[in-house]
This record gives structure tokens, sequence and C-alpha cells, in this order.
């Protein structure tokens, strides 16, 4: 994932225009209707979104969930059945967006960040939810292949708990409260990465634990880009809910807020935590530097003395007739002497470097 | 302890839904009913909750105190009694939750970090604590094997103060105060683990110390990330107080909140404490490399060009018809010629060294 | 571009006072007119701003647009006919101005900075944009060369989307959005560098490298300090109209103040991972470092004692008479025993060497 | 000075216990009894609290100072006596609280941080001044030895300025204005104490001038820890007086307000400038290492290559009958022709050396 | 200069206590009075306060500037002539003081800090003026030589622009505009500073730039400590002017606090730059250092092996009797095979680092 996530129009195009990618999308386009209200229910798979028009003017919650990659006719299309703000429509297409909760005369238009991990590897993908919402109907973009939304979807079809008796207002609680809590194992994966780099970075650190660490703080980064104005986003819908929100779900979405700051604070508690990470890394590696400067100090401090000493009775001053010309080669003792010599420089440096605290 | 220690259900579960983490619960759990008024007191245990229904109609407070990994079916009990609200109690469930006061219609609900030290170490775990309380009763679970709340049932045992006098909402007040105060031992105790490393650091800096240091730096992050919303919570109590905390015992919050602060300016102290604990170690380690990379470099400096010179007639030219094969070695004062060279090439190494400072 | 990029008057001049900088501009000034209604269109070069006071007293919005560098007189007369106030005119002149809106009465001053990139390298100037905004009428001023309007009087020209049914406030927002929107591909590039960098930073730290990234940390200061109050600018625009900008247009404005929020997180994004840069990149050194030392220690290590061994037998004790003058060099295997102990030095150490995890 | 400051009743112990820390107080306890009008004056040494009961009722100001270790039991009495909160009075024995001003009900408690030097060094001790103040009282608790309050005192007596002619209110403010004002003399003298260790960092970076710099950055924490707090307490007073502070009163307390700024500034310039040394202390270590070693590389590399040559030539291949056993030994003009060599390497490394600018 | 630049009265000393500083002011005092209506102009220098009593009643502006450092004579009679108030009398002379706007009825008093460079260093000082102004008076100090105001005067001399026509508070935006716009000329000179040491730390990082570096980061200091509360004097200036300052001068004073945040904003580009100096110069010296041993490692791994092979050789067993006595070298080719030998050695090394990439 590269730095710079965000789609957009070239600047000075006029606002509201709806203009795709071009690409054609990576996954097939698919559209679910789900209507239900507290006695019925009825899901199935639209082809286009002209075919929902008959729940419209019935007094059921209709959701329409748009899965993959929107091209701008479909927008239009729903744009035109639901009067959705082309503005809006066009924060769908152009993804990327930070999370935001918009309200336009008789709709709430919520963007959201839904984060999804890889299988194996401690990398986080950010995709968008973007959602529309009036007094009843539920209009939500989600990109990529995978449905998200089947718990939702499982707990209207059995009728578990209340969500069949409560508005739109409480079917998108229910579809954020998913999106949100998805952040829980995310930050779970990504602590234990963070902990066994603790451990490696301790332990032997090296050029591989610093790419991780380095690409854990990018992680880090991006999560907390995206996931921070989430915590805003839910705050703004506890306390100014347009009317859309009703009184008796505000309870639910303050539980979801606290889930955005639970997050947020995990969020930082990781950052500081990598930060950390890097000074204990530079530490080992400089104190190992230290220890093995010190060893090679000893070595070399302590044999080039002894290696000049050999070096001077391997000179070649041979004039028979000269007393100065290395006497001491030819004395009786003069072998064992040097050795001697050599011995004592050699404990006295032991000493001097023992009482320096070197070694 | 892991750096996530949140319990969660999985994204998408119905809001409310009480689950236990399906392990059984470490220690044996155990309900503690206190039931008093200003002239009556009575405790004892309870096998389970329903147990204490003859006391709720009654106009005593009532006092139920959870200890122990409280299961699904203990919570529901208790919250049918009480009237207790879903998401509340599946927050008491889902232990790892950030301090925070919920206002519920004619209940509080709070969550408190309890800080516990290790015998020895200076390690610390936070458990959670979860307080309901309503016009005449409180309820608290508290996870751990021993109830920390003995010197407040003691005082009430025993009469002291003016706690027997008034209502819930001033036992809640003394249980909190408790909790908070102690932040003070936990805090000392670190203060001193800090002033212990610091000796250490300018001392003699090494890899333990640094680790002890990494972890002092670990614990004071997740210290402070469970500490600090508590702040919050005290000046919310203060402040707004939902009718359940009367205003004869604001002057009790207030102090509790002033506790909390200085709970908090120690602990930012010490972060920066130890911030400078690691520019210290990093500092150390850097000046004796410096002092015995110098040591070295002057040793060497001086034996290399000495060592160089008696290589020099340690060479073997042997023409004896040359006149240019290493006369210097036939000259009569040629070996202490050499010796005169050296100590002369020793003496003004030693003077230049010393005009740079370096020795 | 230099660190102080702001013109000024002397300190003490009276204020209002048009002063250009007394150099001639380096592009020809141009004077564009566009003046329409929602069915009328006209368009053409003014010589002198007298030229368009034919335009004014009509019910059409008239937009002039000055293009390069405004000198004193030009200011003069189009503050005359538009009765702009003075110390505008004066921060037209003093460019470098920080992006703000100033109210007076009956008028809005706004001031942007437009980021351009030069063709190749990823180094951002900053040109500062001055807009006066009436009820019927849009001035605006931009130094360089080149004219950035084009698609919005395209847009005018070709009656696309509303923009001709509106006022000058809509006016105002196709040209600030504009703007605004420059930004994008601006930090993609930006972005595209970083991530270059990076990977350069992991493979082969260098100087070349480091120069690049301060120069990447210089731009992003430049951008940061110019960009961050469009912010506000853009909040004070959507919240405090002065009468200027209608309620039906809020909405646009809210959409561009969006793009600024999100142009400013990108760009403290970008600015934490330039920090994070530095790190890996003095990571990198010091590991490298580290691993150079480590083989010269262990071949160090190694040689010398070998070579004061070869320089021991390599001494000239030759007393014939003395059974202590090196009996060893007389020895049947003296020169095998010595491959010998140097055979056992080399793999003590290599195996201290393996032991200590320094190989 | 330990890290951990504040003393604490055990946690659960009820709130306003008085319970003193059980030594016997360092120094002799002193009650100094002030009671003045505008025209008359009395002061005396009390044995017990309760000898000022007389001086109540009167329509005179009374001030009472408490200089020393405060018990319990004179505490309890100086409580019965004026009605001083048992919160409060708890506050003045658990000593090392955060500067704070409360109001309780017709009574304001003001906490104060007093920063002490000693003589000679740049250690700062904070003495906790406690104040109680009611319409026509002033309490004041100060530990310690010496009593900071003469000057005061003597104004007082000499009837100086207006102190004389207005209420406790202004009393208060003299004392506040005293301790905070005590501020500059410490401020001053760290600021000197910087000065010096920073030209000793530029010029002699050592071990001790860290541990200095180590000491000095530990000394502002806790200043910084307990004067940041004063300011608010000022500001507190000045906009929130509870009607003990006259409104004639207010331009008095601004002014103490300022200084407390002024002091806080200088606080937030030293720790600046203190971290800004350590970067100092480091580049300059780092800086002296790279100039060490560049020495040692270029000696080192060049005499190692000349070590070698001179080397090749102690080799002892004698074979009389081989052309190839080292000849160059033989030839004519050998010896000077390796000295050539040598010399040419010796210049070409120089040359080399100075090329690359590590000369 | 100087960290601690306040001038104080000992503690304890009575509020309004004007005392001066005990020392001959460097420069001999002098009092300028300008006096003016839309019509008339007089200026002439003062030799007492006293002299200036005539033109008060009148319904001109007066104004009374005050140059060098005021003792407290002077200060006492101005504040009896135009009744300011003692405790912002004792600020004048309390010299250091931060800027701020402080309101006594009927009076404002401004402080501000002149930002002064000296003719060629990047040092900054910093003068204190102090302003008090009231309906039809100006009463200015500034301690220093040179008088500042010589542009203000001329401008009311000459009659330009507006400013006989308008009142004291539009003298007074004259005199803060003027010592507002010093700071720009400042700050221009310390942006090339900045540059020019730039450019020597990449090219040739040396302590002496570092020690330029940490010049430059202290004046940054002291000139932010100084100039960022000036923006807040501002701000209070054009939001609540105590009915001092008339609504119809507003939007001078907002310009002038424009330039305050302009101001505000350099300053705090050229501390993060001045950091980011600091990291190119660490990064820079260590790269020096890495390549430096870089080399030292080549030329030492190479040699090392090859001196220790010909010091094998210069080995002096001599057996006679024994084969195993270095029978190498007595072998007809025994010399080249070793030269062989090495050359095998150094191009193996060679290969085996440029695979390494280390060379």
């Amino acid at each position: 994932m590269g730095y710079f996530t965000k789609r957009y129009h070239p600047p000075g195009t006029s606002p509201g225009t709806l203009q795709g990618s071009g690409e054609a999308g990576l996954f097939p386009l698919k559209l679910y209707l789900t209507d239900y209200t507290n006695t019925e229910f009825t899901e199935h798979d639209l082809a286009t979104p002209e075919e929902c028009r008959g729940y419209l003017d019935r007094d059921s919650i209709t959701w329409i969930h748009v899965q993959g990659d929107a091209e701008a006719q479909t927008l239009r299309e729903l744009g035109a059945l639901f009067g959705l703000h082309p503005l809006a429509l066009e924060d769908v297409i152009n993804s990327g967006q930070r999370p935001k909760a918009d309200d336009y005369a008789e709709q709430l238009f919520v963007v959201l960040a839904h984060p999804v991990t890889a299988a194996e590897s401690p990398d986080v993908n950010i995709a968008q939810l973007s959602l529309f919402v009036g007094k009843r109907f539920v209009v939500s973009f989600h990109p990529g292949k995978d449905d998200p939304f089947g718990p939702v979807r499982r707990r209207l079809r059995e009728h578990t708990g209340r969500i069949r008796e409560r508005g739109a207002d409480y079917l998108l609680y229910a579809l954020i409260d998913l999106v949100v809590d998805e952040g829980f194992p995310v930050l779970e994966m990504l602590g234990e990465a963070i902990e066994d780099l603790e451990e490696e970075m301790l332990d032997r650190p090296g050029p591989d634990a610093l790419h991780r660490l380095h690409n854990l703080r990018r992680t880090m980064l991006v999560v907390r880009r995206m996931l921070w104005p989430q915590r805003e986003v839910l705050n703004s819908l506890v306390r100014d809910p347009s009317g859309i929100i009703g009184d008796e779900n505000h309870v639910y979405y303050r539980d979801c807020y606290d889930h955005t700051i639970q997050i947020m604070d995990l969020v930082e508690t990781y950052r500081d935590m990598i930060t950390g990470l890097l000074d204990v890394y530079l530490s080992s590696v400089s104190y190992r530097l230290n220890e093995i400067m010190r060893i090679l100090t000893i070595i070399a401090t302590i044999f080039i003395p002894l290696t000049f000493i050999v070096g001077v009775y391997g000179m070649n001053f041979v004039n028979p007739d000269s007393p100065w010309a290395m006497p001491e080669l030819r004395w009786y003792f003069g072998y064992p002497l040097v050795w001697l010599l050599m011995l004592a420089v050699f404990g006295g440096m032991l000493v001097y470097f023992r009482r320096k605290r070197w070694l």
C-alpha cells in the first residue's frame, strides 16, 4: 500500500461529477437487497438498482448493499432512487476518504474506514465503507470482494436481539459497530507482532528486525490516520443526531464510541512502543559495538608492544667489532629475559585495564 | 502482560450479549453481601445472587461485591435483580475496559483501573473494577483472588467516620478513593526503581540495565494508558453527578480528583525521567567508547611507526659488495642510534597528542 | 526557494502604501475579463482596468483575473473601481502572505496558497492567490506566468453544471476548490518521492539519499506552513459567511473544507514518515558500521597473536654457547610445532567468538 | 531529593484522618501570631493555638503562622478554632501536594510550592506552603526551619504601603507574591548554572558534565512539576474569587499571575536549552571520535603497507642455487630502492587522502 | 545575552515600589514631546516631565517618548501627571517583562518586545517597549540609545496618510506596527544565516558549524519566548478594546495581528529547520566515520594476513639436520610461490569484499 491512497478528479472538475476510474472493477459488482419489518423478511440479489423500486414506498426498512467497485451508472441510478446528494456520491467513487459524517437534510452520509488484515502478515489494508441512511432506508457501499456484513444479515434473518424491531438508525448502528469492532482483532494481531519484534530486538538486533520495525511503524501511521477521525464521527453521531438517529439508540452509539476510544488508546500505546523499540535497537547495537571495540582494544594494545619487542630482537645489527651491536642477543639468558620482559608488560597491562574497569 | 489486554466478542455480535470466555475462572467466584443503615449492619457470603433479594426493598444501603471472574449466569441474575443495563454488563465481562463513568438513567456505571504490584519486581498489573451504583445499592466487580475492599468493610463494621450515616454515593466514594489511592504505593515503588536504575546507568551501563529500562518504560506506558482516563472519570463525577451523587459529597469527590491529578503528575515526571535515562545511557556508552578509542589510538599510533622502524632493520639486504646494503647495521653505534630515533619518535608523538589535548 | 519568502515594506511605512518591488515583473501583466449571466457570456482581455467599467453596473457577474506580478498602478485603479480596501491591496503586493479570509464590510478578501510543482523534481513552489469577492464581482490575482483557472473559465463558457446559474459566491467556490485540489497531485508526487527514498534508504544509505531526505523535509515544512492555515480559511468560510456566501452554497464549501483536512492528514503522515526515514537511515548506517567492525575485530584479533608468534621466532638470539638461546629454533620438529601452536590459537579463537555469537 | 515526595495515608483510610508521620519533627514547631488593624499592631509567639482565641472575635485581621512540621494535635486545635475543613487539614499533613486553590464555603484553602535553593549547588528543594484564608484571618503553614515571611511581617510592623489598610485578602496576596517571587532568584541561579555547563560542554565534554546535565534536567523536571500548577492557582484566584478576594485587589493578583507566567516561560526555555545541551554534548563527543578515528586511519593505513614491505625483505629465502630466492636482497642498490618504493607508497597515500579531504 | 534577562525587586518588596537598578544609566535619558491635532504640530525635547503639563488639558494628542533607562524619579513624575498605575510603572523599571496588554480603567498598558540585530552577526537583542495610552495621550518608554520611532514622527510631521486625523489609539497602532514589523528584517537575516549554515553542514560539518548551530538555536529560543506572547497581545487588542481603541481602527490592529502570526509561523519553521540541521550534522558525521572505517577495514584486513605470511618466512628455524626446518625457504621457487600465495589471498579478499558490497 502506497502512502497516497486517495482517488481524485482532476482539479477544476465540476463538483458532483461521477466519473469512474475507467478501469473495469476487479470484482463483479453485487447488489444485495434486504427488506424487513418486525414480522416480514425478504432478501435477494439485484441485477440493477431499479429492481428495488417496489420496496421503497412500503413501510418496511430497506437496506441496499453494494459490494465491489461501484461504477458511475449504478451510483447515478441509486442517487435518483433515494435522492442522494451528488457531492456524497462523488465521495463514494473517490475512495480513500477520511471517515466523516455529513448531514444532508433528511439524510446522513457516513464514511468509515474498515481495517482488513492479510492472512499471515502484519499488513493492514483500509477499505472505505460508505453509508447513506434515511428514515426508512440504508444504502451501503463496500469495495473489495467479500461482503463483511454477513453477521448482521444473519441477525436480521434469525431475528436475534431487537434488530428487527427497530428502525434504520439501529441498522446503521449495527453496521458501524461491526466495522469498528473489526479493529480489535487487527490490533490484537499488531500487538502480537510488536511483542515478537521486541523479543527479537533485545535478542538479536539485525537489519531484518529493523526492516520489520519500519513496516510496523508505517502500518501504525496509516491505521492511525484512518481510525483517528472515526472517533470524531461516532462522537458527532452520539451528540448531534440531526433527527435521523432516535434518542433510544443513543446508548448504543455511545457504546460504539467507547470502542473507538479504546482502539485509539491502543494505537497510541503501540506507537509509543514502536518508538521505544527503535531506541532499544539503537542502544543494543551501540552497546554491542562498544563490547567488540573493548575486546579489540585489549587484544591489540596487549600485542602491539609485544610485537614491537620481538621486532627489536629481529633486527640484524651485526658489527662484530661493536659492543653496542645488540649485545642482548649474545647474553647467556637473553632469550628468557625477553620472555620475562614480555610477561611483565602483559601483566602490567592486565592490571591497568582491570583498574580502569575495561575488563 | 501483553500489550493487547482487552477481551472482546466477535465483531457483529448482538449488543449486550453476555458470553463468558469459556474457560473456567482461575479463582472460585465469591459474592459478599454488606447491608447497613446508621444503626444496623449485616454481612455474609452469598451462594447465589438470588439470596440478596430480601435486602433490596428495605431502607438500608445494600452492597454486593463479586470477587473473581464473573461468569454470564451470575451477571444475568444480578442484572435482573438490580435492573442493570446489558451493555454495561457486557463491559464487566469484556474486561480491559478503559476507565469511564456512564450514566444510565437511575444508575451510574463506573469502570476503574486498579493497579496491583507483584511482590518484588517493578511490574504492575491492572485489574478492572466495575461499579454499579443506584440510590440505595452498590454492586461491585473485581477479578483476581483477593478482595481489595477489606479496609472499607472494616470502617463500615466499626462505624469509623461518617460512612454509615451517608448514602450509597458515599460508599461509592469510599471504594473509588481506596482504588485511586492504591496508585500511591505503586508509584512510590516505581520511583525507587527509577532511582536505582539511574544510579546503575551512570555507574555501569550495560544490557541488563537497558533491559530493565525498557521494561520500566513499558510499565509506565500501560500505567499511563489506564490511569489517565481515571482523572476524567473523577472529573465527570465531580461536575456532572446525574442526581446519584449528592451535593454534600462533592467535596470528597473533588479531593479524590486531586489525587488522580497528583498521580498523573508523577506518571508524567517518571516518563520524562525514563526518557532522560535513555539519553544518559547512550551518552555514557558513547563516552566510554570514545575513551577506549582514544587509548587505542594513542597506543597504536605510537607503536606502529616504532614497529616499522625495527622492521626496517630486520631486513636481510646482505650484498657484501654494496656499500648501500644497509650500512647502518654495521655502524659502531647503529643499535643505540636506532633506540635514540625511536625515543625521539615516541617523545614527539606524546608532545603532539598533548597539544591536541588527546592525552 | 529560501526560507524567508515574504515581501514587506520598511517598518514604519504608512499602512495601505502600495509600493511595488521596483523590479520590472518577470512576466507581462495580463487582465482577463469574464462577464456572465445564466444566458449571456462575454470574455476578453483588458489593456487597462478602466475598460471593465461598463460591465460593473449591469446585473451580471463580473470576474477580473490579473495574471502576473501586479504593479501599484493597476492595483490602485482596480481598488478605485471595486472599492477594495488599501490594507488588502497592500497584502496583494507584499506576497508571501499566510492564507486568510478577511471580512471588509460588503467584501471578502481571501488569500490562498497555490502549490505548484516543477516538472521533474520533488520541489514545490507556493504561489499566492488573492481573491476579492463582492455581491456581483470577483477580482483574482495570481503571480507567475500561467493562468491556473482555465478549467473554470471553460466550465463557464460551456455552461457545465450549475456554475452560470449561481452567484459570485459560487464562482469563488469554484476558484478555491480548484486551487485546493491542486494539492492532491502535488502530494501524490511527494508520496512517490518518499517511497522511492525509503527503498533507497533501506538498500543503499548514502550522503546522496541523506541530501534528498533533507530537501524533502524542507519542502514538507514549507508546504505545511502554507497549507495548514488554508484549513482554517475554509472553516471560517463554511461557518461565518458574512452574508457574502449564500446558504445554498455551504454544502460546497464544506466539501472543499473536507479536502483541506484530507490534505493536512497526508502532510502530517508524510512528516512522520520522513522523521521515520531518518531513523532508518541512522540505524542502517550504524548497523553497517557494526558489521564492518565485527569483521575487522575478528580478522585482527586472529592475526595479531599469530603475527606475534612468528615475530618471536624471527628474533636473532644466537649465543651458540647458551642452551637458553632459542633452543626451539634448533628442535627437529620446531617449525611444525609452531604451526600446530598457531592452528591451536586460531581454532581456540574461532570457538571463543562463536560462543560469544560474534561470528 | 527522591522522585516520589508525597506523603500519603494507607489506602482505605477514612477521609480527613489527621495522622502524623510518627517521626518527631526535625525542627521545633513555632506559632507566630500577628494581629493588626490600620491603627493597631500586635505580634508574639504562641505556645498553643488556644492562646489566640482572644483575637478572633475582634474586628482586626488575625494571622497565625505555623513554622515547622505541624503535628496532628496542633492542626486539630487550629481546625476547631477557625472551622477548617478536615480534608484540607489532611492535605497540610500529607505534604508534597500539588499547588491548588480549593474553595470551602466561607474559606479558601491555597497550597503553593516554595522553591528554596541550597547555598552553593544548583539543587532546588520545594517546600509546601499551605494557606487558609477567611474574611478576617489567615492561617499559614510552612515546614522547614526558617520563617520565609519576615519581609511581610516587617511591612505590617512598619506600616509600609497600604498593607495595614486592607483586608485578609490583601495579606494573602502579599504572602503569595513573596513565595512566587522567590522563583526569580532560583531561576537566575539555574540560568547561570546552565550557562556554565554550556561553556563546559562545548569546551571539554566529559562524564562529569554529563552528570551535572542530568542533575539539572532532573531539577528542572521537579521545579516544572511544582510551579506549573501555580499558574493555574493564580489564574483561578484572579477570575473566580469566591467572594473572599475583593474586587479592589484583583489588579494585584493579576500582577502576581503575570509573574507565574514569566517564571514558566523561563522554565520552558531552560528545559529546551538543557535538551539542546545534550545534543551539543553528543555531537561534540561524536565529532571528537570522528577526528581521532581519522588520524588513526591515516597513520595505520600509511604504516601497514610499509611494514608489510619491510616484512617481505625480512624473509629468509636462502637457497643459494636459486636465482628466484629473493635476488633483490643481493642487488647493489636493493636497500635504497626499497626506501624509494616506501617513499612512493607514502607519498601516493598522502595524495589520495588529501584528494578525499580526509587530511 | 544570558538566559535570565529579567530585573526584579527582592521578594517581599511592597508592590508598586519604584526602585532603580542603582547603576547610572548607560545612555543619558531623553524625553521627546510631540503634540498634534489635524492642523497643528509641535515637537521638542523636554528637560523634565513637568514641562509637558501645559499640553495636557488641550484638545490635542500628546505623545511623550522616554528614550533610555528611565530612573525612578522621572517615572514618579510622569505617573503623577498622567495618573499611571504604580504596578505598571514597576513593570517599566523591572525590564525583561513578557509582552502583555493590561487594562487599567481609563488606560491601557502595553508591553512589547522590540527585536534588534547587531550589525554583522546573527545575534538578536530584545528591548522592552512600554506604552501607556489614554484617550488623548501616549507615553512610551524605550531603553537603549537610539529612538526607533523616527519614521512615525516623520509621518506626523509631514502629515502622511491619516495619522494626524485620528486619535491616540491610531498613534498606538502606528508605534506597535513599527515594532512588530521590525521582526521581518530580523527574521530575514536569521533565515539567511540558517541557509548559510545548512550549506556548510552538508559540505564540511565541523565543530565551528556546530557552535554556530547552537547559537542560532539559542537565539531562536529567546526570540520565540519574547515574540510568541506578542501575538496574544495583538489578539487581545483586536478583540477586547476596553473602550480605548475605537472601532474604526480595528481593521488596522487586525492587520498588525496578521503580521505577528506570520512572524510566529516563520519562527516555528526556523526552529524545525534548526532541529533538522542537527540531524543532518549527526548523519553526515556518522556517515563519514562509516566511510573512513570501511577503508581502514579493507586496508587492514588485506595487509594483516599478508604481513603474517611474510612474518612466517622471517622465522629463523635453522636446524640443518631437520627436513622439517622450514624447507620452503630452500625450495627453488620458494620466494615466487610466496608472492603467488599472497596475490591469491589479496585477490580472494577483494572478491569477498566486493560481494559484501563493502567496496
